[in-house]
């Protein structure tokens, strides 16, 4: 590959303080990313729709973990303790070359912020809904393998998730907090302006030494009575409210370290939060009509507890995930996995990794990932 | 957001004198944008779509303004007064981050160029249209806010702009006359090559201390005859060629800073000038049936006038613009818009601003946008 | 073109030495590019789809050469002869600003790789399939002109190439040997995954001093008896295999070079190597009922050969192409065409050419392209 190194680029390097005029200003533009892909097997559930079928492939990281991407960061210090920054993220499947989240350029992130070291920060554009950033914390790798508790699973008639994700929301604005001994309190809001959910949602978070966890709650308002998008016939009725509360964290003990989350959601059937039509895997599970329930999943409780445990450049884990989809007469149906795997570390950048994680409870006949093997090869730039 | 600093990045660094084994060739390659979020409040005439309702929401730059964007331009010393570049620029909406300009990758602009001091320069591809470019000279914060007089308003059966403002064009060839004594004319061709309509214009501009003015002439020769694209049928034939001349400019005294600008349309039921279908507004308003008006308008008077004043690192502004849209009888429905704003500086690169534009004439009623407020965000890097 | 340089970007520079924590580690990013647009004059053949009619227009490179693109280089140096790599490669017309490669975003190359100096390179992604890599090699422009021997050619039902040229492959799996003594072995295997023919791949190539040769062996093995895609219904059984034999080399004498190239095609009915539906052309050509040829031509033999010869800046060239195509009965039409072209560099990154390519043989007034001149410029970065 020494063919790759390109001699015939420059990159024009300037200060900014040359163009603003004043000493303290400082502006910085990062061209960054991540590339993720693996050799897949998957074994799939007799009554699923790949009929017990297994599968080889080649997939991108997103299949199950962190999805190949690449983006634009440029952060600006305006004095005073004030900085504006900009945050761009391109998400790809490199298996194929095209773009992720339904063909978005910056499917992933796309905002700009206003942040005060003493009276937070203000964040417009799309941004990760908490959620997601809650259940990064709860498994081994950070959402990047099998192991990951918001990975999709494929029934018959649609996706599930054992925690639900929905990992962004589009027009939100959200305010954090400064960081105050280690505790910071994020809150943020989407309008949904006629097309979507009107999104609330609130998220605790506390990271000092070897702790760090986080607490979300978040509401999706029900766009009952208005089109579904512009154009199209209004949604049935329906008063309720789509209402997550999720907990997670990890703590490190030095030789080991241990994950844990919990995941309630209710009233399901209302809501859409997130734009699951666009590559996310929405909260509404009204149409996953689930093998052996009758009508529609309006409830969840999911968790998951994990362990990791470093060996050189080695990072052995393990978890067990838990999920009951429960319909409004109480009738529930499970799925539970347990996942291992490893990460080789060849560099702060570079890793390889495996991964296997196998299905059991009600479901496991149902979904066509019952047994899932990973090979695979991550870089970051 | 001290998180964002980027340490595992590195940018090569090699002089390309090394490469071209001359030693005055020097190229270079930036990577650049500018992302706008904002805030708008939209009271809507009851005769609109709206129908007098008000919105709110979370918009891109792109809705009144300049549009985010990122893009690389690439430039190199050939040496003897001789230069090549390279510009493509990508807009996007950073409220949902997909593609602006009907999802082009480069939509905002795409063209290769050689440029001599002495003889011009010549461009080839997706460039801006000329009289977008008089456009920018004629507001306050040069197509920015609400105040932008290309700014498009949503009639019930389309949009509609107070000057005529259809960005860009593709398969275009330029020509640039080097600057002298501040004089520049510029000339550009774009075939239509069986698709769009054959586009002539000219363009002459006189940058001279605070002087900053320009003149465009353009006209867009119908494709009448030939199918709209290809494998679709004919469009009705029509032996008109659509005219557009526009004149701009500003004028800085220091304290304050005075803009003007003038536009006249004729024969706008032919052509297309510009590819409206991607995301511009074009210059073809056959379709846009307007309120008490018989027939389609064919014409387009159009001026403004507006001020601007400069206290420290904020910049107060307003302007008046007024449009009168007539049909082949001669009949006439007027559009006119007071507008407002303030930009406060943070630094060169980072701005926040808030806007009003209050629209009065014939068609106030009809347009969703009859009152907007905007308080907006924004950074270049 | 003065306005151009950006003076307010700053490229942050980190060591990442200081990142991974290991003194011999490297990291680097590279921001890369090419654009090339020429305005083209075709006349076209008596029976093609144009009817005789000649056409202007301003196109990108792509057209009939090396393709307006942008990408990201990522290289890591992981010590003990060890290196990680990702190239993210995406296509684009720059004539009109959008995505090629039916608009994927790294259409052209997306892939990461794992290299050792003394076992190999292991690549995962969308790559160059092997007879692409050889097809360069045979021309004396390396694709970036009508002289390129894969430049498509419109039938009236449909796209031809001289050598058929697929370029690239999804889902790729592929090994690179080490080059010992100037010799390298390169293997790839594609599965198809349910959507596409199982590709296998052989080349071998030698690269010592003047001499640049390549040998490439490949099958794509039917989808018969599968859905097309996922929901369609399944394609017409056949049990053949699709299989291309190409060579391809040149040689610099010094005051000129010599190229020279085979390739042989069997079985054509079968197959879809390479994905035509996403910008290539593919090896199936069944759709093409050849003017004159009773049934699909499943049969293909081309050679070309070529010689350049350098003036200072300037490279003159031309070229002989000639393809037969023929149907299972073993009777053929053919193709054949004269190209002659001339690049002008102004340095190494910046290039004027200008070529012309003239087609005789049974297909010459069957083709749009009978007679193609195009004038262009050419930048990388």
């Amino acid at each position: 590959m020494e063919t790759m190194t390109v001699k015939k680029s420059i990159f024009v390097l300037a200060l900014l303080g040359a163009v603003t005029g004043t000493a303290t200003a400082q502006s910085s533009v990062t061209l960054y990313g991540l590339v993720d892909v693996s050799y897949q097997n998957i074994r799939s559930g007799h009554n699923s729709a790949l009929g017990g079928a297994s599968l080889n492939r080649l997939a991108d990281g997103s299949t199950f973990g962190p999805g190949s991407r690449w983006g634009i960061r440029a952060a600006e210090d305006l004095g005073s303790g004030l900085k504006s920054n900009v945050v761009l993220e391109s998400g790809f499947f490199t298996d194929v070359g095209s773009s992720a989240q339904g063909g978005r350029l910056f499917g992933r992130q796309a905002f700009i912020s206003l942040a005060s070291t003493s009276l937070g920060e203000i964040r417009l554009g799309r941004q990760y809904i908490f959620h997601d950033e809650v259940t990064i914390l709860n498994n081994p790798y950070g959402n990047a393998t099998i192991l990951n508790t918001g990975a999709p699973i494929t029934l018959p008639n649609g996706l599930i998730t054992m925690f639900i994700d929905a990992p962004r929301i589009d027009n939100a604005v959200q305010y954090l907090s400064p960081v105050l001994g280690g505790f910071r309190v994020q809150a943020m809001v989407a309008a949904g302006e006629g097309v979507a959910d009107r999104y609330h949602g609130l998220k605790a978070s506390y990271v000092r030494g070897p702790l760090n966890i986080a607490l979300s709650y978040e509401q999706s308002k029900s766009r009952a009575g208005r089109p579904a998008s512009p154009g199209t016939s209004a949604i049935a009725a329906g008063d309720g409210v789509n209402k997550i509360v999720e907990m997670g964290g990890n703590y490190d003990f030095g030789a080991f370290k241990v994950f844990g989350g919990y995941q309630q959601g209710k009233d399901l059937t209302t809501g859409t939060l997130g734009v699951p039509s666009t590559g996310g895997v929405g909260t509404q599970i009204t149409s996953l009509t689930i093998a052996g329930l009758t009508g529609a999943a309006t409830e969840l409780k999911a968790y998951t507890a994990g362990l990791s445990v470093p060996f050189g450049s080695t990072v052995l884990a393990a978890n067990y995930t838990r999920s009951k989809f429960e319909n409004s007469a109480g009738a529930g149906r499970t799925l539970s996995r347990i996942g291992l795997g490893a990460h080789y570390n060849l560099s702060k950048l570079t890793s390889l990794y495996a991964a296997i994680g196998v299905h059991q409870g009600d479901l496991r006949e149902f979904v066509n990932e019952k047994t899932v093997f990973q090979l695979g090869m991550r870089k970051a730039f």
